[in-house]
């Protein structure tokens, strides 16, 4: 890298920033940036700083938007009575992916985490607790990730709502990937799939 | 993706034009940027746009440059009277990473091939032979790759540069890789080890 002019040793530096990406990524991309069109790579670069700029987060739901209130919260034909819980935007674009889902969001931004130095006030739960207290929200899906800090996070959400009878609070299932052998699942997982197994008729 | 706002879908699929990334890994890299502070960000745009803006290729040699001469051909400790020809700026990053060259080197910027309609006035042929009519070079070590366009390139350089006794050509040796075991080397490279052989006493 070291034999490349410093503006091309510049541009590897600064991808080589970005997760899965090294050195030697970051000099086949910057290759790739110089033979193309200058049209292309000035759009790249614009698109970098127009998301930098732009970007914020729905003033409802924490959902990352262009706007001061997101596309969902905005949208008429979205079940109000119904919150998925998540612990960032990309969760919250694989449940819409899934098309399973038509209610609301809240976006925590993070997850209670003691090791990281997170607590409850560092993620938008306040937030989360004001919205429920409106009264028109009618069930909670807790859906943070199934790893310790996400369990913590849906089991303190649940206790504090306790305390809301009228409320529902679910979480979403965990058990054996759709297409997924027995055999080959984690004793965890399995111990969960058959705690929560549910009737079938 | 689609359920990203609209500067964050830009930016993945800007991101998503550039080699070996798809939607997914734009979506992480995007999301990366991001949570990533504001100068982080804008110090990647702006490596980009200097690159493509500032970047040239070497009057002499044409490799890449931030200048009208390259490093290399400035530098006075560089044996001028043998010059390394390659096909592009990678293959050249990568010889002067091994440590063991320190002549000067002529950038191809491409190689012939009939079958993309590249013939030897597209590349940088005229201006090697240009170079090597001034006289000063003695050896010219063929570099280009080989594969079916490289192998081909060298031939055609090498049978162009009979009708100039006094320069010596050479071929870089192809063989074994260093480490490598005989039984797992394709046919073809085994015969090229064979015919190439050299004295070892």
């Amino acid at each position: 890298m070291d034999h490349y002019p410093s503006s091309m040793i510049n541009l590897i530096t600064n991808l080589s920033k970005l997760p899965g990406i090294g050195k030697k990524t970051g000099e086949r991309l910057a290759l790739h940036i110089l033979r193309s069109p200058y049209r292309e790579a000035e759009q790249l670069a614009q698109s970098i700083l127009e998301l930098k700029q732009k970007i914020r987060l729905c003033h409802e739901c924490f959902a990352l938007s262009d706007h001061t209130q997101c596309a969902i919260c905005q949208n008429p034909i979205r079940d109000r009575s119904i919150v998925c819980v998540v612990e960032n935007p990309a969760d919250m674009a694989a449940i819409e992916k899934s098309g399973a889902y038509s209610g609301l969001y809240h976006i925590l931004q993070g997850v209670i985490s003691p090791l990281d130095g997170v607590g409850p006030d560092d993620i938008r739960l306040k937030e989360l607790f004001i919205r429920i207290q409106k009264g028109t929200i009618k069930e909670i899906i807790l859906a943070t990730n199934t790893n310790v800090e996400g369990e913590a996070t849906a089991g303190y959400i649940a206790a504090k709502l306790r305390a809301l009878p009228q409320i529902k609070v679910s979480r979403i299932a965990s058990g054996i990937p759709m297409g997924g052998e027995l055999k080959y699942i984690d004793p965890v997982t399995l111990k969960r799939a058959i705690d929560t197994r549910y009737g079938m008729k």
